[in-house]
């Protein structure tokens, strides 16, 4: 008899010795300042994952035809920051070990750094595309050093100057515009016309991805911590994608999905969309 | 590493082998006459249960105790009433045959048939406590012979006069309560004042127990095809089960949680509970 | 071919001339002073009953046994009160006219005043039945002498002490409270235990019964202006319709239904079967 | 006394025997595979076109001054899928009969073949143009032929190649794209570039056109069973609109509206001012 | 110790006597013909405008950097529309007398009218530039003079030919848009190809500036009375602003979000973030 | 010219030194282990206080006649939850100090504790009533010690046997229950049945109060963290609030509204009069 029992997003039905790609979801939102509740995206894509087709018309390649496997979320401990970021990196560094490449559905942004960590561990030479609404530069939030708002700052701290690249980023305060026009980050306002000179200049790098799904703009994805109006279409990450399918990536996430606050159930299409795009390319 | 990847209800963990109780899920909604969804009950309220404890204060018993396998939602064909009913007859006459308990979560009321069907062929004479707020007497509906507003009459069709007993009916045609009160089926409006002493009467039989939840007042359980104001509380309903609970149930069903039209969340989490209070007393 | 094509309250399918009661909608809102939408009660309330049997189980009558006429929604200037007043006042006056009683869905409860002017005419010792959860009895509300805050004391303005009737008042101003302690009406706080000994008293004369939902509790009601927990249940309502069964209504509104509010529509089934229910009493 | 009683799509007042067009609504939802409800399509478009006007700025036309007659909704069996089709295909005959062209409101798309089929009787040399996010060419949807996502592999069985355009496509099985591109259909991925050059090589044929809503982009159009990032928008849809204003159409159909689960309403009002437009060009 | 005590607007902490900009909310909502509700939008913006930035990388200017003063809302007495009118009027002319700007935030349309009366009276060759999706030219809507309808048309009764410029305009009654034609006033359909030109052609003019929020297209901004589909995008609005930058603007207001039709909250982002570019360009 | 530019709770406007009570809010949610947004309880009750009177006809008293200060809110650490338990204490000592009576409202349960702690600190024999759907009295959560699902074991620790008394518990691990029943706390399933006669019991002491809305039934407050049905009736807290009014109440909480999780708003009423009503007693 046909029965439906799985807790794997759609596709990913590969285990862990045979995949090269392990998808897990960083149920934490723990420093979300605005509007909480990532920490139901991973589940919620799962589900609704169900509704889409394996197959990409957009990169004319199919889920099926991958191994990825989807070892379902981490067991977060709500409240205890610091060793919500000791689990995901511990976890992240045990994919990294096996030679298999991390994709990570947040949660919310802080989840990137200890995953980035993990992986910087193997690629010490890698570099950091970005893609968001919000510059995450701050030195500190509300006095917090470790924080959704000040995660990109907590990368550059480890790997300096030269080797991050953000794109689409439309809100942050004046001086973390300035601190990234000093040269620190590559920073592109609003877009992502410089991306394909980008990427063919880092073509021999090891390289993270992080998208916070903010980067769209809110008429598309209107269910995350804190909607800025003025982001990017589907169509535009769609190109994005496809840039990046060049490149060498080790390790990727997408972040700051927040299913509760879109009714309608599009955000959570849109993020199991990018998902299944992003999964192809690795 | 710690992780959440299940699709059972909570607490539900044995393997089908060693399960005395085989829960399942038949997302079927396609005699729904107003607001279908009741497909979708099933996935949530797994999702959702992870919020209860597996403790019940009210039974004082605990889940974990006890021997179930969630076997997960039958893949039912959308627009084949028919085939529908048949796959979900054969699937519970899979169950019974091992001498286990079948306990169905719905999808909408016409899941009641084929459910109880399998289980008659076991249990020759049992009779079907039906906790609703329709009567479901009609002989037809729109000229369908099955359909979630004729479900009970179906049944009456199999086992006749005598043998079935409804609670908590307050809606209806003038001529089905006529019918019922010819001495048909046992009906008592709105409330469940003789449940007890019709429990006591019929305690060497077996029974299979069905209970629509939109029984309850929409207050309570908004999220539901049609929902009825005027209904029994939660705390109503623990008493039913209380009640039932010295019965020899040998099949069981709660149909009718169409989760989308409760933004709340809270009709699954009644949902939830009740499954988790009549697992307990199978 | 069977088609569906009406725009009338379910079984309310006479013409104006056989009909023996009128139903109309009077979809104004305009002094609400904190949530509108109210306008949208009735053409709401029409959809949504056909969710509804048109027998009730309550009083075993049926709408299809009387004589209903569902006139549809009167058009009204918003943004002109006194406009809007005059037209209700004149529509309500060629119902009296023709000896048929007016059924008045509202709006918010300003709507009564004009109704209830109307009927009086006719009816010069109409006494008024009130059902809410707030008094309603302030001399002004921000300057303004009608609106939805101070409609009953507009009433008593015209007949004066001894002929209002207030149940379920949870909600005012301590000088309102004062005011009707004073005698100048009856106001019975929070419940509804005098009414059967005051419908007693009146039986010999003619009634006019407003009742603004929000006297039930927001559990079963949340789709209103101005939710206010602590309400009656539905079946309260039930028993205080059937205790005005007996006595010789000449006109009746349901007002304060603000669908937008209540995303699961269990407010609108609210409505939809207490009109059914008052119909069917008149 | 101006009152609002009606039960038509604002301006469609003429009656069946004056009327050119006939507007009516199929509201079937039963092989719908994700989220159903697009059986409330038909009747939430008629109330909230009174938020229309009836004159079109795109196209300098007034509902008004055409003859369209708005016949209601079909009763339609819920669980009798073939009922279902018959229904509508004999509905739609009759309407084709008296030289009228049917426009009908879905429903899911599956009712689309019936209405055309009832269309193709008389205009035998019919084409089809297809504005969808799905291929809708599977052969069978686990296991059944007539579903919605077999809808225009059914037509496709009765005409065959070379009469069938389909645009904005960018879901479906990899084998769907693969038939597709074999010359059975002419399909365009994404977008609709190729739109005129065909408009302007069938203008001799009668045109059945077939409108699934989800083609649009969900940040414009939520409410729908099945929403795909990366549609296209409103305005592209009049451009389309006005590109097929030039063609021979005989019969059409809007469906896959779906509006509880958008809750700001716009899904209803994009719906509305698409069917104004497609009927300004009938 | 820090606290969380305030109701402004993000950034506008001046008192009056140093602000040269006076931010108000002018919470009415009496003519709204379809869904009311813009009486909420100004609350809600001060409570969401703590989610912005007071940085606007569009224009590289700060709020900080500005001094304006947040005298709150007006309390307006619903019902009463003509003293409604009259007290938003004489609120503004207090602004105005003391030479500072007015910005209000909406309500609905209809409160445009009081406060560009109040600023015509210091600035007799005030021009107005209107964004909006609707006509607005309407000599009555139901019979009444002064509605949200009506309110462009209002101006023009006083201040005549060639000085009101619309943009964006897609919804109307045909002669409206004939009688524009005619020369009453520069109306650009659907876009603002025309601004920059128009801008350059009046630079030595005191400007007032309306904005419609409806203009924008509803999926970016479904929170609002009558979304009409075919809308600009935010970044088109914010190269209006741009545009608009080099004007001498006297008064503006942005008018008709009414948040609750938004559950997501994007709309209120929307109109906070327009809110923070428009003060800065003033 | 009457402004509205308020951010207290209606008719708390006393300044800090006059004031008896001090009201102020503790937006935490970190330990949230199911759906977060406590930390918007504080800001939208202000808000909706407005819907409120100042004078309870249950108690027959008026906000107007007591002394509040309503000191906004804390502005606390997102991620770090040990900073957010200082604050909270440090703030809540400040209010002591001046002897002047702290009322918090939460965000989550655990923002108890350092209330707590700062009152027993000046009253040393100090006892708590605590009414919640659960025990709270977990030795530790997913390995967490401080937790909302700990916070009254966390007082426990501190105060020991016999001066805890815990009622409408409905939820809770087995283990939790039987810790209560060796004597540890006194604790009262589903009800308050006890509650007068341990008032009687303990007039002599101070009292601290902590409501966990959770208490009440979700059928009229959805909005909170973790729904549990089967809980008590406004009325009953009611009834509570009446029985608490003799104590010596020293210090009080209310905790758990997630206001975003209920669309009705009737959550945020509910609770906005149980704050009226508390503070009233206080």
């Amino acid at each position: 008899m046909d029965l439906f029992n799985k807790y794997e997003f759609i596709g990913c039905e590969s285990d862990f010795q045979e995949a090269t790609v392990v998808l897990f979801g960083a149920p934490y939102d723990g420093t979300s300042s605005f509007r909480p509740g990532s920490r139901f995206a991973s589940s919620r894509i799962r589900i609704d994952s169900y509704a889409l087709e394996t197959y990409s018309p957009y990169l004319d390649r199919d889920i099926e035809d991958h191994k990825i496997h989807d070892a379902g979320d981490l067991n977060l401990a709500f409240g205890n920051r610091d060793l919500v970021l000791k689990t995901i990196k511990e976890f992240t560094a045990g994919i990294v070990k096996e030679n298999k490449k991390p994709f990570m559905i947040g949660g919310e942004h802080l989840v990137t750094l200890p995953a980035f960590e993990a992986v910087l561990e193997k690629h010490k030479d890698l570099v950091v595309f970005h893609f968001d609404a919000h510059t995450d530069l701050r030195e500190d939030y509300m006095g917090e050093k470790y924080s959704h708002a000040t995660v990109i700052k907590n990368i550059w701290d480890i790997i300096g100057d030269g080797r991050i690249y953000q794109f689409g980023i439309r809100s942050g305060l004046k001086n973390e515009f300035q601190w990234a026009a000093e040269g620190h980050t590559f920073l592109e306002k609003f877009s992502f016309t410089q991306l394909e000179k980008i990427v063919n200049s880092v073509k021999d790098k090891p390289v993270y991805v992080t998208i916070d799904l903010d980067i769209l703009d809110p008429s598309i994805f209107p269910g995350t911590g804190t909607p800025e109006p003025g982001g990017i279409s589907f169509n535009d990450m769609m190109k994005i994608i496809s840039t990046l399918s060049t490149l060498n990536i080790v390790g990727a996430d997408v972040v700051e999905l927040s299913p509760d606050y879109d009714p309608t159930g599009v955000s959570t299409a849109v993020a199991s969309k990018i998902i299944r795009e992003m999964m192809l390319i690795l």
